[in-house]
């Protein structure tokens, strides 16, 4: 078996424990020419973003996993093995970026952005141009109750907070008072103090939340998007902002990225921005690897991995 | 009965409520001036922080209402009423406080500062110079396990981490896998991720937390303080953070207050800090009046008030 690793954070340690847990005969394709080179080759591949090229030269390759969780870019390449099946990093990425929707919250409701840029000038300053905000008796609205949503409504479960979930096919939840069909998400937005963003890009959430739903939230709500930028037209983003329809937004994803230096997103004092990191963990590896390793299991006893497998037709 | 406000929170409605569900003869002394001319009269004292001469002019004043958390400098002072009871706003501010200590936490897991730093330069930087941490399978100390550590534990229940309290008291707590007493503090410092401290300060308390503790603390672990700053030793601190003993220290408490504007702790890339807000909440008034309220109720029945009488000989 021929596993090609195009995923650049892996080190020569991590690749021997490749070899060593799966047998195969382990290719290197940390560059574009690599890459080219072995994708024809390939039985599996063991990488994040490919070009459109290596993906069309993968005539071979049965089963690509990727450690990442959002795959539209491969999904929309053409794949030299149409069958080729793809498997995602759902599950590698909730604790951490669940953290990071929690730490925009919470810097909202405790003013922290400001404190820092004062503590930039050495200035003790209690009382901040904000109200103070709290979880307590709040109701959080969190649009896509993946992996990702699941993981932030469990931390919430502390708070003294409801929570509410939305997404395509709703399951129920330990962590959330009721999860509803996207279809039900408008007529909520009346009632949430904090929505939570965190759909996958596909086309039905391209332009999804717009100004006529920032607009019936209430002015205090704040507003946190760690899926994907397209999901809010920016122009509506800024207006909500600018007008007041919201208090804040905080945004580990824009659209475009990076965001353009010129972006009047960046000097807004209701805005919080991280630039699309909120899935940065030093657990990456171990959990991208446990992954992989449980489908590899799975894929040589039977020809196909067992979890994360993502559906092209929902396109997560 | 006579009642003087002197806590400046208080608005025009606030004290109309107040006289409503009292009953009683309500004095304000929003100014040392006022405040001086009527504490001789006042049965009961509604107030913040006074003036240690209004506080020994206050001869009839058989109780006491501080909405504060803190009341050392109200135990310094000599009272003009020895016997006078003092009850403080203990659960006022568990909530609050626990949302700030949770957003340092998370402001450095995420490297929320740095990203703040970068956002006010318009800096898209995904990478930063930090290792992303997380609460996973981590354990979070906390030193002062009383309404406001306990509330830090409650929050972090979601959170798949470790919480280990210890009080000058113990008891259990649903939220901590163990709850020991101050003594066992220092031996349990290697296996700590997290440090947060909330203790009051009291004789027992000042300096409490020193160089030798701090060595003992794992590099990477982050040390949390909105008790009081005396707990830790300024140059103690700065030592260990500019040693590298411990990886940041979220402080919303220092020694002195306001921190200098030439303190090296203001500029340190591992330090956040907040100006003693981590008290500042929209509820303050609401909670405080309630626990206010109680004790009235209570009081003019027997004399006394029900709940967070402070002890003298504890200092809390």
């Amino acid at each position: 078996m021929r596993l090609l690793v195009t995923w650049k954070g892996f080190r020569d340690a991590d690749l021997g424990l490749i070899k060593e847990t799966t047998g195969a005969t382990v290719l290197t394709g940390f560059t574009e020419e690599e890459a080219l080179k072995w994708a024809p080759e390939a039985d599996v591949i063991l990488g994040g973003y490919l070009s459109a090229q290596v993906l069309a030269s993968a005539v071979n390759c049965r089963w690509m996993q990727s450690p990442f969780a959002g795959v539209e870019k491969i999904l929309q390449a053409e794949w030299g093995n149409p069958r080729m099946v793809l498997t995602n990093g759902r599950g590698v990425f909730g604790p951490n970026i669940a953290e990071h929707v929690l730490g925009f919250i919470l810097s909202f409701n405790r003013g922290l952005h400001l404190a820092r840029d004062n503590q930039a000038q050495r200035i003790w300053q209690p009382r901040l141009p904000i109200r103070f905000g709290e979880l307590t008796d709040s109701t959080v609205g969190i649009l896509g109750f993946g992996d990702i949503g699941s993981q932030v409504a469990k931390r919430l479960s502390g708070f003294d907070c409801e929570v509410v979930g939305f997404r395509q096919h709703p399951t129920e939840s330990p962590y959330a008072q009721a999860v509803y069909g996207l279809d039900r998400f408008a007529e909520c937005l009346g009632d949430l103090d904090y929505l939570v963003c965190a759909l996958p890009e596909t086309e039905t959430t391209i332009g999804l939340v717009n100004r006529d739903h920032l607009r019936q939230l209430p002015r205090h709500a704040i507003v946190i998007n760690v899926g994907r930028g397209s999901l809010i037209p920016s122009e509506d983003l800024i207006l909500a902002l600018q007008e007041g329809w919201i208090a804040g937004a905080g945004l580990d994803v824009t659209d475009p990225e990076p965001l353009p230096a010129d972006s009047p997103l960046w000097g807004m004092p209701n805005v919080i921005i991280t630039p699309h990191n909120s899935g940065s963990t030093t657990f990456l590896k171990q959990r991208a690897l446990q992954i992989f390793f449980a489908n590899w299991k799975h894929f040589c006893q039977t020809g196909l991995p067992q979890v994360n497998v993502v559906r092209r037709d929902l396109g997560y």
